[in-house]
């Protein structure tokens, strides 16, 4: 199935816009999973396998794997996720983004490698470096359109001659992808939850396609103003995303049990929150 | 060292500013390294001990180690270029671009993992992505500015407002890395060989900055124009890389021997040529 159809599909049979983000930090992990060499897969597990009916997606962030060496891990964990939920994709949040030879090799680590159904990706570097991911045609293509942090609008936010006037990069970036690039739908924009505006904005731009939404939880975002800016005509079109609010609820438990089950907690609150503000 | 010492030192003992880059394909490999299972790794030491003495440095380009699973022969290639060739820097080639707290990551990844002296940079995220790659004080931080690939001008090439009147995407991004990012010394900018003019155009914002321009050989950029419009001041500044054309140099070549020495005496000729345009 198409990483749409897919992400629709789950979103509708789990009634939920919510994407459970995976940054696993060791630091931050029950005192039973120190030491086992394997705790980065194990907490992910917890995590994934405590949330699963209550969310649309999981996006684990490789970075918080490479870092440390357990690639293997990351494998282990979309491979589980496939395994005992199917039919809810994992998005690999890698960000990548080089020529096309290069390129090709990243989509074979994100999809063949990885097996995500759906890899974030840099524009920067303009169509041809984006190719190789789409020409995966069942394959999500992530964009990075209007980032979270601070600095996203040092270059993000610098005004560009659009066809009718000024337009921002962002916005020339959505204008691209969804006018241009994404010829197959398979594309989708990532536009942070910090900047409700903004998320109104691409919404305008792009139509019905997918936003993958950052920034609430721990980042600040507020949650009625994202979905009411970024919602589609059908109440969808949002998997907003939540990791370390999500993954840390229980820092107080000291019980394997008790921090997957303080994540589902914040999950299903997380999802009914949203849901609160999708129509009306 | 800091890197942008260690490359001025590696440049001025081996009288070249030619960077060897790894991108190794086993599928162009000669036929006695073909099933072993680090063929990869052999590959590139034997690549790397035939041109460590014309080379200013090394650019391993890791999707073509973690599409393959691969990133423990990384490691040891690396590993063996620190021993054996000490003084000869390291360039990862990762164009890692997040917000700040997974960036802390991949500087980790690149800086502590992988033990590079430099690492490529993104810049769409602005200047706090950047931050925690810039916190590692002695190692370098490339930032892409213009790309060598066709697609580059899709946003680099868009005109934004600057100080005086119309800039192009890329020359804001040397300027905010020059005059704002790199209070540290540590920073250098990708701009690729396939545009002299634009080579020019950002010696001319930057300085002395070290510039790393991919785009000679395999994908058509032109020496003499590049070393024109890239040396700095001192006939130095520039770090030219060639992969494919020196890699795969002795492609007809079946003994392991055979495909080192071909690609030890391109790399010559590639640093001599390189050489004739330094000065006058």
């Amino acid at each position: 199935m198409k990483f749409v159809d897919l992400i629709e599909q789950a979103s509708r049979d789990n009634n939920s816009l919510l994407c459970v983000g995976l940054d696993p930090d060791p630091a931050r992990f029950p005192a039973d999973l120190a030491g086992r060499p394997d705790a980065i897969f194990e907490f992910c597990r917890a995590i994934v396998d405590a949330t699963a009916d209550v969310a649309c997606s999981f996006k684990p962030q490789i970075a918080y794997f490479s870092a440390r060496r357990a690639e293997d891990q990351l494998e282990r964990i979309i491979a589980h996720i496939h395994e005992k939920h199917p039919g809810l994709p994992v998005i690999l949040d890698a960000k990548r983004g080089d020529i096309g030879s290069t390129a090709e090799l990243y989509a074979i680590e994100a999809f063949e490698r990885y097996r995500a159904d759906a890899v974030t990706v840099n524009p920067y570097l303009g169509r041809d470096s984006v190719e190789p991911f789409l020409a995966h045609r069942d394959k999500g293509v992530i964009l990075l359109c209007r980032t979270s942090n601070p600095g996203g609008s040092d270059l993000q936010f610098l005004e560009v001659d659009g066809p009718s006037g000024k337009e921002r990069l962002f916005e020339r970036v959505a204008r691209l992808v969804a006018g241009e690039w994404n010829q197959h739908g398979q594309c989708a924009l990532v536009v942070g939850a910090t900047f409700p505006n903004e998320i109104q904005r691409v919404r305008q731009l792009v139509g019905d396609m997918p936003l993958l939404v950052p920034g609430i939880g721990a980042q600040g975002g507020d949650i009625e103003a994202t979905v009411k800016a970024g919602r589609n005509s059908g109440g969808m079109g949002l998997m907003i995303n939540s990791s370390r609010a999500i993954l840390y609820a229980g820092m107080q438990a000291d019980s394997g049990e008790g921090f997957a089950e303080a994540a589902r907690q914040v999950a299903l609150q997380t999802r009914d929150e949203i849901n609160r503000y999708r129509v009306g």
